[in-house]
């Protein structure tokens, strides 16, 4: 399974703001999706973990913004999984222009089950990172 | 019960765009929140109602945008229940800032149960418009 | 030039709400992107024409919503000029998952410069449209 | 001049995923909404400090998600001025329902002109918090 994967995401008019660039809160989402086509890159697919019953949840969040994005702007979003262990998962991203770094980022998600009790990560989800 | 309520709503930072103005889809979440104070106002909370097996999908939406609306505007919803009858209520929607009308628009949403099924409106709920 | 469109777009896990589905102003979004693409499509690019000093600002806008769209499920929206004259462009849009219509839309946009005077469409944008 | 200042948001049904929680993008957004009326509650106005041509970028941001928030609740955001100096300004945050505190964050903005350039903090805007 990929350790790492790189997806291209343009900046949409409706993502920036007053400031006519991509909005700090919305780098937040990219990072959604970098991890859910990670996932998809291994062989799963997010929404089908939540139909087995499974949610990742996100428990820790963190940006640094080094450069603008602007709109309409094509980037390139390296998301990485750091570590997967007991009911944790963490990410590392790096988004760039071109070969700038833009911004780069870190979350941690946890696994609960469908009625939010912590569950320990299935094998195949540790899977991403070969420890 | 109310046929019609107004809020205020100040338009917050990431809601603007690279014209430095209200984002044209925004307008549309504005109207979702018109018309759940506009239910609240009338004694009922929309969170009960989805709580209770009731869902209301939108059906149509429509929006004619007058004047832009910048960053941190505080204007004035005005939410009129136009018609409530069988399973769809009609809504329409005045913004103001101060007395300039921004825009006005117009949904129908419809009631449905938790599978998706067509249902009549429950009576209390079609009791928004005295007919 | 191309009068018609069609793009793909995955529904993000940030653009559902809480009933699990596309919340319907993310459609309008969508919509914008249609457009976005249809003109570069086209060979133009929206931020270019930003850049020249030409705004296209939204002045209608409506949906009707067929069937719901879930998260990652992989649409396609198509994007049709249906009119370009004047000032004005009107576009139509469908949105698909595979051959099931979820969606019709239509939008209005207004051609003004950056002090927001309506100006005349440019011969290059209006050409979209062969009439 | 307030060092710290207390708002009160309503999660809106659109700010809700999949999950039928507050996504967790959206808590940024509402630091964002903290941090413009901590500003006004001293007497500024963000708008017009933009307006004079000096910018407030985002740096950094982090969060941690203790609890979820639901639809339609009604949450306190505490927000504080923690180090106001040279160019950057630094806020806590801390989100509560009632007495339970659901989410904690921080956030650097830096103070830019309209160029992007590195600007020193007006004294007015240092003046938050008293050292």
């Amino acid at each position: 399974m990929l350790p790492q994967h790189e997806i291209q995401i343009r900046v949409r008019y409706q993502e920036t703001d007053g400031q006519t660039r991509l909005h700090h809160a919305n780098y937040i989402n990219y990072f959604e999706i970098g991890r859910v086509e990670l996932l998809r890159a291994a062989g799963h697919s997010y929404r089908s973990i939540e139909e087995s019953g499974i949610f990742l949840v996100v428990a820790e969040v963190s940006c640094r913004y080094y450069l603008p994005a602007d709109y309409d702007d094509l980037l390139t979003l390296r998301t990485t999984t750091v570590r997967a262990k007991g009911a944790r998962i963490e990410h590392h991203y790096e988004l760039f222009r071109d070969h700038e770094k833009l911004a780069e980022g870190r979350t941690v998600v946890g696994c609960v089950d469908r009625e939010g009790r912590v569950r320990r990560l299935p094998d195949w989800l540790k899977g991403e990172h070969p420890e």
